[in-house]
């Protein structure tokens, strides 16, 4: 009872922020706004640079394929020698607008993000001074490097901050629903519209709300009933180290999640109308029906974006001061 | 000295041909005429599907990276499960203009080519009836295979044909050695001209020639001195079973070959100087002079031309009757 208080509390409070800020708790995805345009290529770059990886194989794009909706569409990613990964692969698509970055939160923003992989082992297995080197080595970067930040220093910072200010304008706007929030109410189908409703009343709007339609907070994954895995990620507890953190993991973002199959952390679900009944069910305590479901499915549909439109970079080439690739020991 | 006569009778002979057909013994490659813009955007999603494999994860261009020359830049590739493959990935720049694919011609055309990786074992790993059926499942695909072909049928022939003719689209005209040929004599540097001159006198041309610098016949690895490789490959006896075919492989494009490295079919050799020597040693028996060696560096890469501008494919999402990808036993 008191976790179900508790949902209803968050409701409520977010009912009411809703009301003063916008009249919807869902709010419209504004298109990317480029500043900065050769750091966005240069971040473009990097962010399909294979050679930030050990094997001289895997990029973010491997993982975060902006193919298919900014993920990689397996339960959990393939990285270096073929490991398996812990956790399902997030989407980079409106990936700014998460508080945090990672399921568990545990990178501040996408900058702090972005240099995670490269030295994780089991994901491109390289080392930060490697990748810097690498990327050193290239004048076809240098000249960039120089362009953009005053000096031909390469680092993992500057590294990342290019990878980051790319990732920021991974947005997708004028999705059918946003066209909808917008005034255009043939935009979506009537079933869309009912679902979008539902979504309100059963309570969904409590965790997937703001423009990114989540992405604002934490929640326990198994609120009212567990959830039943195998995978062993523990959530927010990693990084807090508090036992009530345990299983509490960011709210992923709805937007585009048509494409962004299979569904939740250990990527176990691939269907939506699995994933919203159980959704429903373990996070709310509520049975939906399968007019329901269809209708929260349709709704759900409506948040696939335009696609960021992306002319693949040309990478300048090795040349005898590049670190060579060890694909195989 | 047999050996020795032969190739000067093969240079005799080319010299011959180039005099009656055009004044130089390389071509100017031209731009792609596209006359099927549908088919090769089809083929273009197909070239970056990762559903094409058993893993969801390895596309053809995880191989042929239109970012990285058409190349994945290691000594030979990454397949299913991170298996190391046999032979060093070719080019698929400039690819059409090759007699026949692969390092040994066994396929004769691209579209034969294409269905090769998908079902081997050691490369996507997945089998011609899965991805047929993983094409055919999504709405996305069918239609476009409906406008295209008059039919919604799905079948190898027309994935392989759509591939082949987005390949055909991937040429590189416009290089600095391209505008030389034309008339423009400072598009490249006096050192790059005096390479192009000992590429003529040395005896190079007698295998790369034509529009593609390369791809008009077979050669002998080793042809005056045996090549020293650990590599097992044996070329075109594998495919004729002929002894005299023992280690006569396709001779290679040198189009954007500063981009292409690792060289020879075995990737040993990471750098255009080592490459050149080692080919002025054990195919023509000459060794070049430092200068020599640099100047024919320089003609080299006056020959990277303009790479293909790809916008990346938006694919459709996969569905319940999508074959799930296995990536993990």
């Amino acid at each position: 009872m008191f976790k179900l208080t508790s949902v209803a509390f968050i409701i409520a409070s977010i009912c009411s922020i809703s009301t003063a800020q916008a009249s919807e708790p869902i709010e419209v995805i504004k298109p990317a706004v480029i500043t900065e345009p050769e750091k966005v290529e240069l971040g473009k770059m990097l962010f399909f640079e294979p050679r930030l990886s050990m094997s001289g194989f895997i990029s973010c794009n491997s993982c975060h394929n902006l193919s298919l909706g900014g993920v990689d569409a397996l339960p959990t990613s393939i990285g270096h020698e073929w490991q398996e990964g812990p956790i399902n692969s997030p989407t980079v698509l409106n990936a700014d607008y998460m508080l945090a970055q990672f399921w568990d939160g545990r990178a501040a923003n996408l900058k702090e993000q972005a240099a995670g992989p490269i030295d994780n082992p089991k994901e491109m297995g390289y080392t930060h001074e490697l990748a810097v080197g690498t990327i050193a080595s290239m004048p076809g970067y240098v000249e960039r490097f120089k362009a953009i930040y005053g000096s031909e220093e390469v680092n993992i910072d500057r590294i990342t901050d290019a990878i980051a200010v790319f990732e920021k304008t991974l947005v997708t706007p004028n999705s059918p629903f946003d066209k909808y929030l917008e005034g255009d109410k043939k935009a979506i189908t009537a079933d869309a519209q009912a679902g979008y409703q539902l979504f309100i009343d059963k309570g969904c709007v409590a965790c997937h709300n703001g423009p990114a339609v989540g992405g604002t907070m934490y929640m326990k994954m198994g609120l009212v009933k567990p959830f039943h895995t195998d995978n062993p990620a523990v959530g927010r507890k990693g990084v807090t180290g508090k036992e009530a953190d345990k299983f509490v993991f960011k709210v992923p973002t709805l937007r585009n999640i048509e494409l962004t199959y299979p569904y939740f952390h250990d990527g176990s679900v691939w269907t939506l109308e699995e994933a919203v009944n159980t959704m429903a069910d373990i996070q709310l305590g509520q049975e939906m029906s399968e007019k329901e479901t269809k209708q929260m499915v349709d709704f759900l549909k409506s948040l696939t974006g335009e696609q960021p439109q992306i002319m693949l970079p040309i990478l300048p080439p090795s040349n005898e001061n590049t670190p060579r690739p060890v694909p195989f020991k």
